[in-house]
């Protein structure tokens, strides 16, 4: 281990979200080393991170925790392509993933049987997150931990900012998170598709619509995909907003007659 | 005239936002009256605020300003049903109403030529002017104005609040209000149709929607009836607002394949 309290972090996916939860971990002590599809090398040298081409560099440096923060759609491609037995060393895995049954189950098809795993969904990112972390929702699942002492460290990366610590299992998580955060993305995908923009007259509520849109944009058209494809509680909050549309445009109509 | 400074505002339509509107027209020492459909006699006399259940002896009470603030749909049955010899004593007659076209044609349809007309339309309301005024957008359009100083002494009840004063043509506010206001609403009804609730684990965009909701939902229907019937510009932002929706319905789908 990296030291008292200080774990050594692997990260595979060095995206816009990895570089987030990059910049506290550091901040709190913790050592990190990345790999990514992408070169990712001159912003790690920046953050001072040994950044990995390929999955032999990573897994030799040796780490505490695999943090998994790849896209929603890549996750599948992207632990395929890791050779076995590097899976053996690390003690724990960990994802960050905004579905959470999918690479419950993926992870627990790919890792070996002595690796822990710990499924977590930080809801909240750049935007939200940017000044602070307090009072935010952490969500997590201990899907398979034996090493308790090692997972609650991880955990307390979170804690130590004030998160709202949330423990629930992955379906349940996604069930609430179809009706919450995939319901939010969509609304703000079609507020950007109607082109809306602020105007010398919005009210206190059109602006929040404008937030909505703006942080839901800021957001990979990947990451808006894989809260649908990979949430299979996602259509139905889908045909209930299409049909609540309907419902209020018939009132109106009918009103209007 | 009630003094220097001071108005004698008569009100016709004492709901909710009349109410509103009262208190800080009280607290900056306007003397009020009022008539409605509905008794409102018990609040009026709590407010100090006489009551008239008729147009009578509202009119025989002589005030400087008429202030209209009837519901949309109403307001053309309401203007209807005032003697027309009534009209000929106030000086400035003035509405609130959240649509402004209509009300703009039914006034000066319904009015002497010789009282002066200004349309307004306060873009905020009990939710969101709650605290305070300081900063929400009023808009205004002097449709018929002669006696300016007793216009600007109107209009000056909004500056004192610190509101942003906007000169803008109906038809433009009309224009704008669709894309923004009327949006808004459709949005926070359709988000109520969906029976949204706060969860454990509600993102930041998330608790957004649901201020949405429960602000849209604190309107009467009548009020978002009146948005969409009442402003030629909405019926093209519903069709906008289902477009889009099919737009981002098929990106999930056409990707989810
Ligand atoms: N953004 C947020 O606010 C937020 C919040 C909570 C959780 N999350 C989760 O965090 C994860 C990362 O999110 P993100 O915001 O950084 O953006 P994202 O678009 O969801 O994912 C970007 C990451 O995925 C990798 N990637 C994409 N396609 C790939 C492929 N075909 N093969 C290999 N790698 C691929 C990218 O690698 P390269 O950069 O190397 O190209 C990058 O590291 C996602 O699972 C997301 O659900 C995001
Ligand atoms: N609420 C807001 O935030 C807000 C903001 C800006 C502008 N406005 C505008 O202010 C006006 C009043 O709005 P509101 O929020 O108070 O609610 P509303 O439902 O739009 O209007 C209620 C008012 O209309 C009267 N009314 C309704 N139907 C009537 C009828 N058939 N005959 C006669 N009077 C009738 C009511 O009289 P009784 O109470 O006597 O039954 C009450 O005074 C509307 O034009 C609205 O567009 C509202």
């Amino acid at each position: 281990m990296a030291g008292a309290g200080r774990l050594k972090i692997g990260i595979i996916g060095f995206g816009p979200f990895a570089q987030f939860l990059a910049r506290t971990m550091i901040k709190q002590g913790h050592v990190l080393i990345a790999t990514s599809r992408s070169d990712h090398s001159l912003l790690c040298s920046q953050m001072g991170i040994p950044f990995f081409r390929d999955f032999d560099g990573f897994f030799a440096a040796g780490c505490d925790v695999v943090l998994i923060s790849t896209s929603i759609l890549s996750t599948a491609g992207v632990l395929g392509s890791i050779p076995t037995t590097y899976l053996h060393k690390p003690k724990l895995f960990v994802d960050v993933l905004s579905v959470k049954e999918q690479p419950r189950g993926l992870l627990l098809q790919a890792l070996p049987q002595e690796a822990d795993l710990l499924c977590t969904h930080p809801m909240f990112g750049p935007e939200s997150g940017r000044d602070a972390w307090f009072g935010l929702p952490f969500v997590f699942d201990k899907v398979r931990v034996r090493d308790h002492a090692l997972c609650d460290k991880y955990l307390a990366i979170f804690q130590a900012e004030g998160c709202r610590m949330i423990e629930m299992s992955c379906e349940e998580h996604d069930r609430i998170a179809a009706k919450t955060q995939f319901l939010t993305h969509t609304i703000g995908r079609i507020l950007d598709q109607m082109e809306i923009e602020s105007t010398p007259i919005d009210t206190k509520g059109f602006e929040k619509l404008l937030q909505v849109k703006y942080s839901s944009m800021a957001d990979s058209v990947d990451l808006y995909v894989g809260l649908f494809q990979q949430n299979k509680f996602a259509k139905e909050e889908m045909e209930k907003l299409e049909l609540a549309f309907q419902t209020v445009k018939s009132l109106l109509m009918q009103k209007a007659e």
